[in-house]
């Protein structure tokens, strides 16, 4: 028998319990022994659940009870989480969290407890939910080295843009129906300003090129500036807008990674990736295009991700599974330097000029929007766009980059 | 080191030892040791080509050599694979395979050996090419129970039904089109006629559910009747067709299985697989909908899947990777007792004839096709649908099930 501890009832917390209540039969014959629910620390009460019977308040009933085999912190949050963690660690006991915040921030080091104590510490459900994308990167795609990963890594604002895109909404409009549905929170500022998916493409990044990103490294735009116009230019191109977190590895020491609402074509398989559904394009040298698709949150999604790796760690209780992870810091190209094509969006310039300030442009136009024009230039660096962007006297009512 | 011994230098075969050779830097360190390629058995000879050094043409030599721990079988076909893959078994070598006909011919008993002899027999390449689907059921959802697998298995036929939605072509012209690009072979029966899809998703559904799936039980239509006419009809749908296998789990013991085209729409994420690509659709009962895509075949893709196999094989050389495989047989539905809804195109009745048979219909009409219309039942059995229709005394052109 191997003893859980779940620290935090809320929504993925009581989810897992839900988990491995619900499958417990073929949990334990996947595990090859009895998963038992031994505590759940919450700070609340919750008469009548039957998770009542072993609830607990104090940490430190957990944190010294050798019986306890494996803590599953979903409480979220950097604190009490890190902490909490990093006991569990340091007392031998494996851990798993869906807590994206805290990987990001502190995966070397409680990576490298792990690996000492021959024990793990696994996060499948921080990136993409249900999805098994850290699996994948982990021990599937190993005849691979990985050179692009592409997520569409948030669900609250992959549902907004469908709808900014085939409901002509305004961003305001999009994000208090996401409330009300319950997808976007009180204060959506992490979604809508891409500081969740920053947060899983530094994750994701840091597994496929065995260096760690630190998120704060990485350039983070929203989508609060998009607009139902630009909108309307995509669908004039054949493309949608979507929020995308993105990195690429262009030699043995040269990466780069942003997340940015980006135009993306119909050729792209992100393309018709809708509603609140999150997915993750990988590229292998050998592999080739590769996608990964399902929810990107939820209750049950993120809990069975969550219970899949408490049934990894229950088979590899005292051994450690290799990763590709390492903590060595991933130095990033910094983004005047990166290369790719901008979509803009002017008025009070001609056409003419615009060719003369970038050269062959394709020019897009909407009937609807008479006083201006959009284009996209060739594939150049940033800083190139910019110096060519400066030369225009016209208005630049907006960029948005093009994923190729 | 690990010793390896590559059956057949084809196609799969040749890419096995390039990717091995590109990428053995990082295939090393995940296998933990150096994988040494000891022999490449082939009846021809590759003069110029540096796996000469190690080419022999004997089987015998490599069933002899206990120095050779894994056997990397890519020759396809039964025989004399099956031979050659039992025999390495027997002497204690894992086997990897991309042969889908060989593991759904024989899966069980190969299965068993690698059990007794607590080594493995994987497969990952042999379902969706360079797709990790088979390590996702195996070791990722392991805290879901699946119930529904639907996959675009077979990238010729997609091809050619993605070509025929988009421009109209005749079924002759497409299959012209796929042999003249290499996609499809001079013989193109195992595609066309869904014998290749079939022996995947009779794997796939084996690991999914638990039991094991005959592909001779498994109903089996292909794509040769599907005609341009139909295509006008699924985009007058905002559909499209697709082949696909599908499985479902509907309760303990009661399991149905098909392979056939289907009218998919837009809500679906099958929708957008086009061109040679493969995907496979999982549904769990705790992640809901996932999917996974890629390259179902190609030489690098496949490879890339077969070496992942040998990777796993190396770190688990003497220790049997624990599976939801059983030899336990899979009991399906009769066709007959199986739920869907169906797409018919009639000619020489009304619509209200069509309605007093089947009730309330979804009625579609495509202008250039005046003498007749189409409709989409209700959900109903199959047997069902087959009493209603022959009550029918117009002329029937086609029925294409409908995914739901």
């Amino acid at each position: 028998m191997v003893n859980i501890a779940v620290l935090g009832y809320g929504t993925v917390g009581s989810g897992v319990v839900e988990v491995i209540n619900t499958n417990h039969e073929s949990i334990n014959k996947r595990a090859g022994q009895e998963i038992n629910i031994k505590y759940v620390l919450d700070l609340r009460d919750f008469p009548g659940d039957p998770v009542q019977e072993v609830l607990v308040h104090d940490y430190e009933i957990i944190a010294n009870d050798p019986e306890v085999d494996i803590v599953v912190e979903v409480m979220g949050g950097i604190e009490p989480a890190y902490t909490f963690v990093k006991r569990a660690l340091e007392a031998g006991k494996s851990v798993c969290t869906s807590n994206k915040a805290l990987v990001a921030k502190h995966g070397p080091e409680l990576m490298e407890i792990a690996k000492e104590k021959n024990i793990n510490f696994l996060f499948e459900a921080s990136c993409g939910g249900g999805i098994p994308i850290i699996r994948a990167l982990n021990g599937s795609l190993t005849a691979d080295e990985v050179d692009e990963i592409t997520g569409i890594l948030n669900g609250t604002t992959n549902y907004m843009m469908y709808k900014m895109a085939t409901e002509g909404s305004d961003f305001d409009v999009v994000l208090k129906e996401a409330q009300q549905k319950g997808y976007a929170e009180a204060d959506p500022t992490a979604d809508v300003e891409g500081y969740d998916a920053c947060r899983k493409i530094a994750i994701l990044s840091s597994l496929a090129y065995g260096k760690f990103l630190n998120y704060e490294d990485v350039y983070t735009e929203g989508i609060t500036k998009i607009t139902p116009e630009d909108m309307l230019y995509a669908e004039e191109l054949g493309m949608t807008i979507k929020l995308l977190g993105t990195s690429r590895k262009l030699g043995e020491d040269t990466f780069t990674a942003l997340v940015a609402p980006f135009l993306v074509g119909q050729k792209s398989p992100l393309y018709s990736v809708n509603d609140v559904f999150n997915a993750v394009f990988v590229h292998g040298n050998m592999l080739g295009d590769a996608m990964f698709y399902g929810s990107g949150a939820g209750k049950l999604p993120t809990a069975s991700a969550v219970v899949a790796d408490v049934v990894d760690e229950a088979k590899n209780l005292h051994e450690n599974i290799a990763t590709n992870w390492s903590n060595e810091p991933m130095k990033l190209t910094p983004m005047d330097e990166t290369e790719g094509r901008f979509f803009v969006r002017v008025k009070g310039v001609t056409e003419a000029q615009a060719e003369a300030a970038f050269g062959k442009l394709q020019i897009v136009k909407v009937a609807s929007l008479p006083d201006e024009f959009g284009f996209i230039t060739e594939c150049m660096k940033q800083k190139e766009y910019k110096e060519k962007i400066s030369k225009l006297n016209g208005e630049v009512i907006a960029m948005i980059r093009v994923k190729d």
